[in-house]
């Protein structure tokens, strides 16, 4: 079987096995160039056990585009394929098939409309959704899912982590026990979603932010396996950054040796007219240590030097560290406000990770497929009940603001309905008939259109987007959610609705579907 | 600040900003080159709150061999850090660092031993000793773990899985839920770690192996939208792929209309000669569907048709599953050994994430640095108790196997000793001074030396390794372990012990480290 380098796995054969065969059999009963619509959504928020979050932020979107336009299959994707047998030793890519692919093995003939990056997104609406030939669009539905889940996840996280920190900067260390080549992908997915900064300087000359980073224990340790100390470690670090100097004081013994000799650094410092950065804390009681080197740090006239803390953060532990402060710095002489404004906290592998929750379970599944010339047909799964049945066909998401600007609810319905110019609207459950509300559109302060056009028959029209303008457009989409709704531990429901249009129409087709294939009523 | 395509932050620039701010500290102090010992390991086996791991496994070290190849700071990276700029606006890295990167940027004089990738490995236990340049080492730090923690982290996963399955192949099935660019070395993980193939195109070929997958829901929709049935496609398919047939039954109605089908196109298929593959089932109580799939297709004269199950597996889904079938199935009529012989496992996001614990905690930590020629002293964090420092200087790893043939404690000691020769052996505990036992050598079948020399001085001796031989080695290991160590929950605890001398250098080591830097005695 024909082997290619790792770069080459990440091409047009960066899709699963069973896209192929598909893709193989819609050319063999020549469906390969129905068109086709795919819907990119997700079912339900991370479940991180002992919190959940109520919003996920959409990530990978960029990147995600730019695969599509750079990659088609070539001569080297048609080989390996060519050289694939199955079990009675027949070729299981024919080159009536490869002769195809070779030609219209590509993402040209496309359309993508849906959220922009950086939005706030919430389960079971439509994300993005995707039309063309079955096949391609089949083949697309690995790489697009690989694209987005992890990214959007990440962000996500990100984006509580950031919550929990109450206005620090948040640094993304994660490079060194993450993901292996998603700590890219993850990188700027954190820094979309709340990240100040990434350690990892691939990632951030990628995106275009600078790195951050202090310095290891190993530093320390290698003065001291000379035969110097931790001393003239600070001040060989404080000679080569004396306008960036922020020294880790834990390699030791924190409050016995690492903070005095920070601070004796810094006085050299500031008598050469520098101001040193801070320093780093990475191990023990992170709150009753940051409380004793703020005291120590303003007693020798720092008290702007930051304080950064490290070692397993993630949101619960941020809070919980904070909620300390709060409760012992004034003990201790130290004004636990202006403690919490000095602090940064560099998070590791709990965010590149996701911890608690891995995976987001964002999913691209075929919502309709067109008979003869532009009759858009529903593509169910008949076995479950009509609630999870997509919709077909033009769709639209609209999200409703109240008249505090605080959005209210998602809702989704027939691409033209036009909820902005209704006298009521009738919201329902999308998986509950018997769950509807009326909502009076005195009510509504706003109805926003979410879906735009990304890509037109394989024609990008949202062009690549820098981090600054999705950092911001997360930033205003969190700015107005709900307090309840980001809180980190059993946030308050977001209402994602159908419009009284979509569900009529989908009871409907449900029907009509089940009669068509001699199936009774679907449960209610 | 410069810019850089995303395939570019792959390169020399994957590490975290401090690895190449601390080489530019040691540049400054004229240490950068001196020789210095880097050791990774791991503290603590994966644990999954309802199961731990009693083991790992090594992987990633080929690809991370290949990485060090045909890495070098390129003038593209040199730009980046050169457009870097601090908080006063100066120059973060000056041209004299700079300049020293594009020259000794590379890797060409580190020198790696240790395990060889596909083993069985155990926490606090040298895996890799490397040594180099001190500036070189340290920016080494971040892609090395990068590498090696993901990987392992996925192997681990997958020979659990495996283990799990009593024999029945298991199949990745992960890319669309996993860590983006990540799952082609996750697949690869897993095919070492225990998985038998990969529905990952890409990785299959780049590791060697046929991709294997079924078809999808959307398949039978497409159909189904287009006016005709399941049965139509269930034909479709098997007109494409006789000799391949494998058939997603839960689109419609698994036992009302999936099965029945699949059985007729089966028959169909035998009628003109060919061997139907099975059936997939995806939803639903899969060991109830599993054993009534068993009886319809015996009956029908199918007794080799596999039934392929996915949806949410992990080793303790499976567990549950296969103890379920031996309680039931008989009771269908239907022999429960035949039917777990007839099994395969799709295992998705569980696998690829390793849910219940997303990081394996692998470090790199300084632990030797040459003053002078060759006098190579530890570099030692104070501030860990005696039994967390880490030994200088060249170390041995054996593995002793007892009479029977099976791992009884991976012993860590001095290179210069011979475990193999002593009439009788004190082991260690490697953190609690009041734990050792004496081993009589007569308990001992064999003594395994289980580092070896990888890179010498930049130069690669152990070549690129087939994904057979890194199966088979695997396999081996594991057949050497206890059975109470692969035990899926509450694992026997495998040893990792140090030698006496070890143990006494240690010892003493640390008392003369604390003296040189004027501490007390560590605690006992």
């Amino acid at each position: 079987m024909q082997q290619i380098p790792a770069a080459a796995a990440t091409g047009f054969l960066m899709t699963d096995q069973y896209q192929l065969t598909m893709a193989q059999l819609y050319f063999r009963e020549d469906l390969h160039r129905t068109p086709a619509q795919f819907e990119y959504f997700f079912r339900s928020y991370p479940d991180y056990d002992s919190h959940q979050a109520g919003y996920c932020i959409f990530a990978g979107l960029g990147p995600l585009l730019d695969w599509l336009q750079r990659t088609r299959c070539q001569e080297r994707d048609l080989a390996c394929l060519r050289s694939q047998t199955g079990p009675a030793g027949e070729r299981v890519f024919g080159d009536d098939f490869l002769h195809w692919l070779a030609a219209e093995g590509h993402f040209g003939a496309v359309s993508i409309r849906g959220l922009q990056e950086g939005r706030v997104m919430h389960p079971e609406a439509p994300v993005l959704v995707v039309r063309g030939p079955l096949a391609v669009c089949q083949i697309l539905e690995t790489p697009l899912l690989n694209h987005l889940n992890y990214p959007s996840l990440i962000a996500t996280k990100a984006a509580r982590v950031q919550a929990s920190a109450r206005g620090g900067s948040v640094l993304e260390f994660g490079m060194r026990r993450g993901p292996g080549a998603a700590v890219n992908a993850g990188a700027r997915a954190a820094l979309i979603g709340g990240a100040d900064f990434t350690s990892n300087v691939g990632a951030s000359h990628w995106v275009g932010l600078p790195p951050r980073g202090t310095h290891a224990h190993s530093m320390v340790q290698a003065f001291m396996g000379l035969g110097a100390d931790e001393l003239t470690a600070f001040r060989a670090f404080a000679a080569a950054y004396p306008d960036n100097c922020l020294l880790l004081v834990d390699t030791v013994d924190t409050l016995g040796s690492g903070l005095p000799n920070a601070i004796r650094v810094f006085e050299e410092l500031r008598a050469k007219g520098h101001r040193p950065a801070g320093i780093r804390l990475d191990s023990g009681d992170l709150a009753y240590l940051a409380i004793q080197a703020a005291r120590e740090l303003d007693a020798a006239g720092f008290p702007d030097c930051k304080i950064v803390l490290s070692n397993q953060l993630d949101e619960l532990v941020i809070t919980q560290i904070l909620a300390q402060i709060e409760e012992e710095a004034a003990d201790h002489g130290v004004d636990p406000a202006a403690l919490v404004g000095r602090l940064v906290y560099g998070v590791g592998t709990s965010l590149i990770t996701s911890r608690g929750h891995a995976a987001l379970d964002g999913v691209y599944k075929l919502t309709a497929i067109a008979r003869g010339d532009g009759d858009w047909q529903p593509a169910i799964k008949i076995s479950e009940t009509a609630a999870k049945t997509l919709n077909p066909g033009d769709k639209g998401l609209w999200r409703l603001y109240d008249r505090r600007g605080k959005a209210n609810a998602d809702l989704v319905g027939l691409a033209d309905e036009d909820p902005g110019q209704c006298e009521s609207l009738v919201l329902h459950h999308p998986a509950d008939a018997q769950v509807q509300r009326r909502l009076d559109c005195e009510q509504v302060g706003e109805v926003e259109d979410l879906l735009v056009d990304h890509v037109v028959d394989g024609d990008r029209r949202t062009g690549t987007e820098g981090i600054d303008a999705l950092r911001e457009r997360r930033r205003a989409d969190l700015d107005r959610l709900d307090p309840g709704v980001r809180r980190l531990v059993n946030p308050h429901v977001y209402h994602v609705s159908l419009t009284d249009a979509l569900w009529r129409q989908k009871q409907d087709l449900v029907r009509r579907m089940r009669a068509e294939h001699g199936l009774g009523d679907a449960d209610p």
